[in-house]
């Protein structure tokens, strides 16, 4: 890979993720001219000149969106690029093509990222010749705003890739977390959508409302976990004795939970209370307003961490 | 109830979560002498003197906590109080032995609030003559931070009763939310852990650590979901269509993760591992420190939510 201050990468795909990314990387890179965007549907430039504005907030970047190059071909977006990055259509044989592609005018060691939310690197890998450089770089919604990113690498990914993937990411204060196996929906999802799932049986079943359970999660998990995840607070909780303490203490609670959770299923027919409860309540939501507002609190938490770093020092604590 | 200024309230049980509560309490109140605390540990007055100061933040208030009334006996302790609110043992008998003896000696129209987690009212009340006026205020610890209550009446408990501890709560900025069935663990545990199960299961089978599976939730569902909680943010994601479009675009992932999702079980053979990473990675936990912070972020949320108040007006939004 070039030095960093002459990063170039190319995105491929346009839509909601896509231009997420953009914004992110033009806020990162030194020039806009560094960052190329491709997208194979029909006027993709002038759509793409006129989307990507919506998505900076008044103080996010002075660069001139203007300047992002947008590529007029696979090869031409591709051929200098030292990362890219595909957020395309969530099919297999589009990305398997895709790939295949890519490697054919890609330079031999720029890193191939997906941001897919579903399909894994080994699976989008197959027609690839070289398999070591492709691995799924999951955002959570929306990247410009959110420090995670999954990476999940497949069993081909090379420990290389991995290891400058993370490096990408961290020296621009994201969290990249590596995945250890190409599991289903990988993590941040499987654990959301658990506790999704719970919610919606307790609508369901009449115990709250929809406006009702997002506001006790907005009231008590939501910081509390921004803050320190549920091992952690649970580990805090269980006092000296940590979290075997709190299994402990209330271990048969737990289970009692566990045994009485909720089994609904897609198509089981909760469909039609819960999403008209949603609807009449949120309407359209106000999503910048939702981003600025989580931004706030993600400066909070990225000044505490600075000087908790700081005040460490070089030890270990 | 008295007015607002003269209310007394009791505390019955002054462990982790009493304790805290007295200090929410104190923040609140006209004067000190307004909060008595009764618990039978031996030396009950000295101990609650050396603990409470420990709950105290720097800023959080000035009053003097030497003025706390310590109630002798219970007759002592609820006699004039108007809110009655036990932290006691999480034992059924002894509540239950308690609001029978409560009863007695308190005025008709004492507020009788539990903290439990997990025994309804309506059991805590099979003893009571009245039975009108318990009911579950179970906090998301600690109290003095968090500002969820989850209020839980039994099918006995009055509407009036339901409505003035609702009242009490919200003139604190607090968010009391009223859970319609006395279900098991009611619901913010029930949601949060669904998740830990499915977080216990990942780190079981080696997907992610301890470590890293926190991570992830602190940077995406924690800020997330202190913003905008899961269904909102579903809702949000679907686009125009909504939860229903969101279940339309990624239903088969969410379904998909929902079958692979682990089914782990107190007692299975996991804890060792996941009991062991804990310590290693967290050791003792500061607790004050994690306070701080969360209360910073609630901050800027209360913040946020009297600003859109005021400029919502008075029309509906």
């Amino acid at each position: 890979m070039e030095p960093e201050k002459d990063i170039r990468i190319t995105l491929i795909g346009a839509g909601t993720i896509g231009l997420s990314f953009a914004v992110f990387h033009l806020s990162h890179l030194p020039a806009p001219s560094h960052l190329a965007v491709y997208d194979t549907r029909a006027n993709a430039d002038q759509y793409i000149r006129d989307s990507l504005p919506k998505f900076f907030s008044k103080d996010s970047t002075s660069l001139s969106r203007s300047d992002v190059r947008i590529a007029t071909s696979l090869h031409d977006a591709v051929s200098n690029a030292d990362i890219i990055q595909e957020s395309g259509p969530e099919n297999l044989q589009i990305k398997q093509d895709l790939w295949a592609e890519v490697e054919k005018h890609a330079s031999k060691d720029a890193l191939l990222w997906s941001s897919t939310s579903g399909i894994p690197a080994s699976q989008q890998a197959q027609k690839m010749q070289d398999k070591t450089r492709l691995l799924v770089v999951h955002p959570y919604n929306p990247p410009h705003i959110m420090p995670l990113l999954e990476l999940v690498p497949s069993p081909s990914t090379s420990e290389a890739v991995i290891q400058r993937t993370q490096n990408f990411w961290r020296a621009r204060n994201r969290v990249p977390i590596h995945i250890h196996q190409e599991t289903t929906g990988f993590v941040a999802n499987r654990l959301a959508f658990a506790l999704l799932r719970e919610a919606i049986h307790l609508v369901d079943v009449g115990v709250v409302s929809v406006a009702e359970l997002d506001k006790i999660v907005e009231t008590s998990m939501g910081p509390r976990w921004a803050v320190a995840g549920p091992f952690k607070s649970y580990h805090a909780g269980g006092g000296p004795a940590g979290l075997e303490g709190f299994f402990n203490n209330i271990g048969e609670t737990v289970q009692g939970c566990w045994n009485d959770a909720g089994k609904v299923n897609v198509g089981d027919g909760w469909e039609d209370k819960v999403f008209a409860q949603a609807r009449e309540v949120y309407g359209t939501v106000d999503v910048a307003e939702r981003d600025r507002i989580t931004r706030r609190l993600l400066d909070v938490l990225e000044e505490e961490k600075g000087e908790k770093t700081q005040s460490d020092g070089p030890s270990k604590s």
